[in-house]
């Protein structure tokens, strides 16, 4: 199953040198999440070719502009195509509130269900689950109502191993050593071990969105070793007074918050104005941490199982 | 002094083609007039060098997403680049209850003034008025309140004629010449006839912008004559019906109106999605008014004195 992640945009606060508004398409499956949704986002979707309405689930972290303008023009192209299918938007307080106004004063009524979901930023709980992904909010620190987000692959099923499966196993029984149970006999004594018949299951992957926010260490616990990491990096650590400040990051507490808690990859964004070149981020970054990335306009961070 | 139209973008509802939403700038003098302003109008003015703390003047003219969803990036920049000098958005009711909700949701406290004029969008009325211009309110037939604006040069001062100008005349003097008076002496007689010093002003030159709206006879006496009109084309005639239906026009029509209205220039925009090549709007325009352009991004349109 496809665990894949597209940056279309990681500019902090204005957009610069071409480099647009925080937004990102996480696909797992068949299921198009969008996190964030800057001014642009529908543009820079034809632009990478992601059909939009195969975006089943929109998630905001806060109501900065850079993080949530480009949600009104992309709903509305979603209505004026004549979309069917629900979708919902997870977001903070007041997120419903400003949707809900410019519906009204634009005369618009959505062809499609649109279910909003009021976060709690302030806590680590899940938001979301289907069959195969929970997804849990991870408290941010910033200047106002701010979540992350962690994607997180439910346990999968063990594998059967054809060479070793007995003739008469039935489908139910096949699906009960999947699940990791043994199959009994009549009286109770096992006709066919687990073990003898299956292979470990594929490992469960996992994704953790961290912006916008001051380093906090406490999340660590809710992240520790997941696969792939985005953590803001607004500024270099000769900044670090301006981080603190502006409730931001550097590059160099994001590499120190990957390194802490044991991810196995961490793509750093969400960039200032200032920085035309990025390298000297991802350096800063890599001396710490060297498995670090660019969240660069157009990247595809595939995840394997 | 400069009279100059730049197209920011064109497309109607949904963008494509790389054509943007709905967005101008009317430079007049070193005043900058920005008209309608759809999603990604902030990119647009940074791909052409146009300087947004430049403008200080902001109209829209109704309030579907295509003509104002990046108004609130745009602010938020404009806000954050530290702009310090006051800002006019002049637009239908509305537009200030959705900007305070989203300050108030984003924490939001502008450096600089903003100042809303509500419309009264109904009625041809002054709206604006500096020592060189006036800007009036076009009513435009649309689903909900929308007009358009028209852009007037006030009447200009008379030419002097240096050559034929006596030397004993006073600054004041030279002033009331320029307004088309004559010198008097102190028993009141013509002392210098102002025909015999002065020449005709330069023209006043005019831009009315005229969109979203069905075909509309009633405006002509509002427009007749003017140098460049701007009007919605979204679809060819062949879909007449769908223009009624959603309340926009033809390329046919927005040619009849210039021809009646007796318009120098014709400039069409606002083309549905379903236009990849817009040479058969241009052709069937062109039909009935030769001079017509189409409103294609970065395009400028200068008009002389």
């Amino acid at each position: 199953m496809e665990f894949e992640l597209k940056i279309l945009g990681s500019s902090s606060a204005t957009p610069s040198y071409n480099r647009n508004h925080t937004a990102q398409i996480l696909t797992i499956g068949n299921q198009l999440n969008l996190i964030d949704c800057g001014e642009g986002t529908q543009m820079q979707l034809m632009r990478y070719k992601v059909k939009h309405q195969r975006i089943s689930n929109i998630f905001i972290s806060h109501l900065h502009g850079d993080h949530f303008f480009g949600l009104f023009g992309l709903l509305s192209t979603m209505h004026l195509q004549q979309r069917t299918t629900p979708l919902t938007i997870f977001g903070p307080p007041g997120l419903a509130d400003i949707l809900t106004l410019q519906f009204k004063y634009s005369n618009t009524h959505y062809n499609f269900k649109l279910d909003f979901q009021e976060l709690d930023t302030t806590v680590h709980q899940q938001i979301f689950e289907d069959k195969y992904i929970t997804v849990h909010t991870l408290p941010m620190q910033h200047r106002v109502s701010c979540c992350g987000f962690l994607f997180r692959e439910k346990p999968k099923p063990r594998h059967l191993v054809k060479a070793k499966l007995p003739d008469f196993l039935s489908p139910p029984q096949l699906v009960r050593l999947k699940n990791g149970e043994d199959i009994l006999d009549e009286t109770g004594n096992i006709l066919v071990r687990n073990e003898d018949v299956t292979s470990e299951p594929s490992r469960s992957r996992s994704y953790a969105y961290c912006s916008d926010t001051r380093y906090k260490e406490d999340i660590i616990p809710y992240i520790k070793g997941v696969d792939l990491l985005y953590h803001e990096a607004t500024f270099l650590d000769n900044m670090l007074e301006r981080a603190v400040y502006t409730y931001h990051s550097t590059a160099k507490q994001a590499a120190t918050l990957a390194l802490k808690a044991e991810v196995k990859r961490l793509l750093i964004g969400h960039f200032s104005a200032r920085y035309k070149d990025l390298t000297p981020l991802l350096e800063e970054a890599k001396a710490v941490f060297d498995n670090t990335h660019l969240a660069l306009e157009g990247k595809t961070i595939g995840i394997l199982e």
